[in-house]
């Protein structure tokens, strides 16, 4: 048996999920979910989960990094008598880590001296978000010497996105030299998706084609082609593609230069290990939905009267069917589904309303009744009856993926 | 009788065409084109058509500036025997000034001294654009005392624009102190290629919805609903959007701090009048085909078997499929037809085919021996037969548009 930790650390919390898996190959099984939230607004906060037992929001002193909240959330799965597979540190047999930018990795890869000074170079492409990645890789390593530490990128499932799609019109030798190219992100999800929904097609992956939209903060579209990634809407950077709930997503490449002199001066939120400019702080953490509403929660955004909150609304729905119809094109118009994810995916059912009338024309449509219930299968068919194509929500979960790809013996995506 | 003078100035050439009208409302008559190129690389170089008289490329001394080119247009004008309705300046009744940028102004304007220094404060949005325009215009009001000067803005056409669409999700109150929003441009040819298609249609502008492509050495899309643009690919300034012979089109917002550190600098290119970045300068002037393939001219790239040539032109491709798509969406798949336009736009036979073949699970279909043929008429269906929409090829032509919204009283779009 071997017990195996998801970790998803973002600059204000870490996530943990805890797994058992009995056999290679068959799906884990989830023992626990821990949390430590409010890392940037002290006092942290613990959240955990396993069976019946449920602690929320409960205030944890002296967690100060994400090295604290590792050590925090591994004593405490240590302690916690009812959780009889970890009575040790040495039970746990695999970390896995989420990590963004993963470069030219094609695929997860065990974390050793190379992997993880690779990752560190790597970091300069996306400082926002490899930084507290890494942070709690180098924490799990000390921690927890006896067990492997993986790294699943948020890259890799789209290194088959071709040259042409990926190939910025600039010039090929700065490209080069300094990896400019499209990466895309949010992959372990799109792995997750595009699994369970070919499983819920009854259909090989290889032959599973979609339009996806993983849309959380932080927003995507992706075009899956015969199970691979086609074409995604982040580029270099999560920064890419469409707004976020603090990130302006595309904008006039120029217009940053417009908006402030100091867009290449250092970012003052610079630290020694996370270099980013001034124009990367604002473009990434003071627009979006935030500096549009005021706020950063969708759902509010989608049911206000608010002026401000209904242009937003309308930004997005404009810039998703802007993704919806391009994608389609670039599928030659052969799709199984169009499929909505990530927390306003799956809680948006106004949002999906008006995405799903606008792409009429495609040939989707959708069941109001069936959109408005709450949605509990992995997979659920919103679509109407007799429309050309299927439209799905998909609860996807990173942290099983990762666990999944591990317990299925590295091959995954 | 009025004479018309359509101007377009741009950084290195000024062309001037030149109209007869003899009675409001009517279309003008052209009579002659004068051109001066080759500004930033003297000699000079001059072209000059009226009738069967044919100049082509005459060396001409000391013309330095768009100054010295228009005044030596003039001079030729007048003294060209043959050009009877011109024996001097003062029979020159309109010069109508293609200007790039005109911010807020939804239609054309006459140049008095307070629209002058408001396009004056437009060309901080776009030095690189506006600058030569202004230059001419000036040259023009001192040079022709007697005639009104009226400035045709490319983001005119664009007006109507959506706010949804136009707004950035960006801190929406500097947006509005730093006029930052979508504008869109090539909105002259927009207007030629939506009347003559509509006159080929045999239907009202108002009833004509395109998805329109003007794809010269600065390249665009755009969705036109009911005779009016719905959605551009041009943004802020001409740089978003589909790349160009220089201009390397939508990029991650944060691709340039990784490709300089000297970003946000001034650009040396920059002089007392224009303002650019080195961002803008290298995104704008040292990228597209030309950094990818060392040329500008996409006939080359299209026909050349070198792997540099084929990606680039993949890469347009694919950009451009991106837009059809997206705006076949955001017309709800009411198009009456896909219109190519512009230099590529016209004799690109190869790109069309490609594209058309992509856009097929639209309803696009192409007759290839059509297609193939030499396109003579201002609009040219090269459709296929039984096509659900149609496909054309329309000649723009952005100096009669100006010419013949002036004649027709300044009625603009």
């Amino acid at each position: 048996m071997a017990i195996i930790l998801s970790v998803n650390s973002g600059s204000s919390s870490v996530k943990v999920s805890i797994y058992k898996s009995s056999k290679q190959g068959q799906d884990p099984i989830q023992l626990a979910d821990a949390q430590i939230s409010g890392l940037t607004a002290p006092p942290a906060k613990l959240s955990y989960q396993r069976g019946s037992e449920n602690i929320k929001g409960q205030e944890v002193k002296d967690i100060n990094s994400n090295e604290d909240a590792c050590e925090y959330i591994l004593d405490h799965l240590v302690k916690d008598n009812s959780l009889s597979e970890i009575s040790s540190r040495d039970d746990i047999t695999y970390a896995c880590h989420r990590v963004v930018h993963g470069g030219d990795y094609p695929t997860a890869h065990v974390i050793d001296e190379d992997t993880y000074h690779h990752l560190e170079d790597l970091t300069d492409l996306a400082p926002l978000h490899n930084t507290s990645a890494l942070a709690i890789v180098k924490a799990c390593m000390k921690a927890l010497p006896k067990a492997t530490n993986i790294a699943y990128f948020d890259s890799s499932f789209h290194a088959t996105i071709p040259e042409a799609v990926r190939t910025y019109a600039i010039d090929p030798k700065v490209a080069q030299r300094n990896k400019l190219r499209k990466y895309g992100f949010h992959g372990i999800s799109y792995a997750f998706i595009t699994r369970a929904v070919a499983q819920y097609l009854n259909k090989p992956e290889s032959e599973t084609s979609l339009i996806a939209l993983h849309l959380g903060s932080g927003a995507s579209a992706c075009a899956i082609k015969s199970g691979k990634s086609l074409d995604t809407s982040m580029g270099l950077t999560p920064l890419a593609g469409l707004p976020g709930a603090t990130r302006s997503g595309d904008v006039d490449p120029s217009l940053i230069f417009h908006f402030t002199h100091d867009a290449g001066k250092p970012s003052p939120s610079s630290t020694k290990e996370m270099h980013i400019s001034t124009a990367e702080e604002i473009l990434n953490k003071k627009s979006g939905w935030k500096a549009l509403t005021g706020t950063t929660d969708f759902g509010e955004i989608s049911s206000s009267q608010d002026p401000a909150c209904k242009l937003a609304f309308e930004i997005f729905v404009d810039r998703l069917i802007h993704f919806i119809g391009s994608y389609y094109v670039k599928l030659e118009g052969e799709v199984d589904a169009l499929v909505f994810a990530g927390g306003i995916g799956e809680k948006g059912a106004l949002l999906r309303t008006r995405i799903v009338e606008k792409c009429r024309c495609l040939g989707f449509g959708l069941d109001e009744q069936t959109n408005n219930n709450k949605i509990e299968d992995v997979v659920r068919d919103i679509g109407m009856e007799g429309a050309r194509y299927r439209t799905l929500v998909c609860q996807t979960d990173e942290q099983f993926e990762m666990a999944r790809q591990c317990a299925a013996g590295l091959e995954g995506n």
